[in-house]
């Protein structure tokens, strides 16, 4: 049996944001690895080991997956959105240096709806125009990188997609982050909360800057801040697409 | 019969990477509307009526699509890749400008795989970090603040995703941001050139910004720039996870 390892997105949450591809992979496989609640969208068959595990151990995560691989296993690990947005594709390529011999097995990445482009579609078009995704979270990085890569982002004009806004262990984070967006983009800039896109719990909330606070979010939300032009409409939220 | 109106995303190309959403959407519609290519993309069938039209026409096409959903057509509108990035979505929402008759009509977008992801995932991971993502072409936007855009990207650390980075009509946009990028990121920054991305003709290149020409880019072109950290590893290029 020839081993091969694919890279999975299993998009935000429905089913019918899934891509076919990545159901033939699923259906293919022998392994599926993944966080606990990614490796539980995923039916159960005879055949098909699941080796669910907990966050923040990603490497350890990628290299069993390369593991199994290399012995021969059919393996997709699977990411919540897309594999190669803050998600697995970079810790699998991460395990992979300094290991020839996992560098020569079949590897794939599946693409798949990230949270932000399924956020920014419930909303409207707010990433219509130039936009930038930064990752909230400052278990990776430090929080000073953070506030430059925001100030850049503002100076530039971006719209902006924000992942992990905010956790239990770092409430203060994302409280620092508006505060800076305030300074820089003023109090009226539009900005959405879009908690559990695409699930039964979806709920998406636009107000300005002036009105957010970092209770609106939560670890399931994706926020968008607009740019200066982004304007509502009706019930939808969109950037236009010039510049004048 | 009651009108609506999607926004579908068909994907980069490949059949497997459209939704089961926007399939179900395609076969439940009357109309589909688009630019020429992406309504080919479109199998005819009885009852199904498209609508191709020429590009730079997107207002027009909004409109047109719009009318129908509001006389009782069941319409899909179709971009390449996701609908709200520098495609169709934003269009719509301002045709919906100052007509609350039309704003009252069933409207959803429906997410695709952009280009982008999925030109990240041919190559490995280098969205894998914070990023940006730029539309090059100056036809909406003066070079200034494209120029601008590159500069604070590139000082905020970000990877850069570049959106119809060179046409005929305008050669020298994408040599001029070749040239500034060399100068804020230094020579051996990794730069991904990828064409046709999950069609027959995908061809996925890797090379440094002293080695990129503006050749190596035309409008089928999505390029990826790579952060301070993007690396090559085996075949295939990523952006770590953590910024040290």
């Amino acid at each position: 049996m020839t081993g091969w390892l694919a890279i999975a997105g299993l998009g935000p949450g429905d089913d019918r944001l899934v891509t076919p591809e990545v159901s033939a992979a699923l259906a293919e496989a022998t392994d599926v690895v993944g966080y606990i609640p990614y490796v539980a969208r995923v039916a159960p068959r005879p055949g098909l080991t699941l080796h669910p595990s907990d966050n923040r151990v990603e490497l350890d995560r990628a290299r069993a997956a390369l593991e199994m691989a290399a012995a021969g296993h059919r393996v997709v690990v699977v990411s919540s959105g897309d594999p190669g947005v803050f998600a697995m594709a970079s810790a699998v390529f991460e395990a992979l240096e300094g290991r020839p011999d996992w560098q020569a097995l079949d590897i794939r990445v599946l693409p798949g709806i990230t949270a932000m482009l399924a956020a920014a579609a419930a909303a409207g078009a707010p990433l219509g125009h130039d936009f930038c995704c930064i990752n909230l979270s400052d278990n990776l990085k430090p929080w000073a990188v953070i506030e430059t890569r925001l100030r850049h982002a503002a100076r530039a004009g971006f719209a902006m997609a924000f992942y992990n806004p905010r956790s239990a262990s770092r409430p203060e984070g994302f409280a620092k982050a508006l505060a800076t967006l305030r300074e820089e983009c003023g109090p009226d800039r539009l900005v959405t909360f879009a908690r559990a896109v695409s699930t039964p719990d979806q709920r998406i909330e636009t107000v300005t800057l002036a009105e957010a606070t970092p209770e609106m979010a939560d670890m399931r939300t994706v926020v968008i801040l607009g740019n200066s032009a982004t304007r509502r409409v009706g019930r939808f939220v969109y950037s236009p697409r010039s510049v004048r």
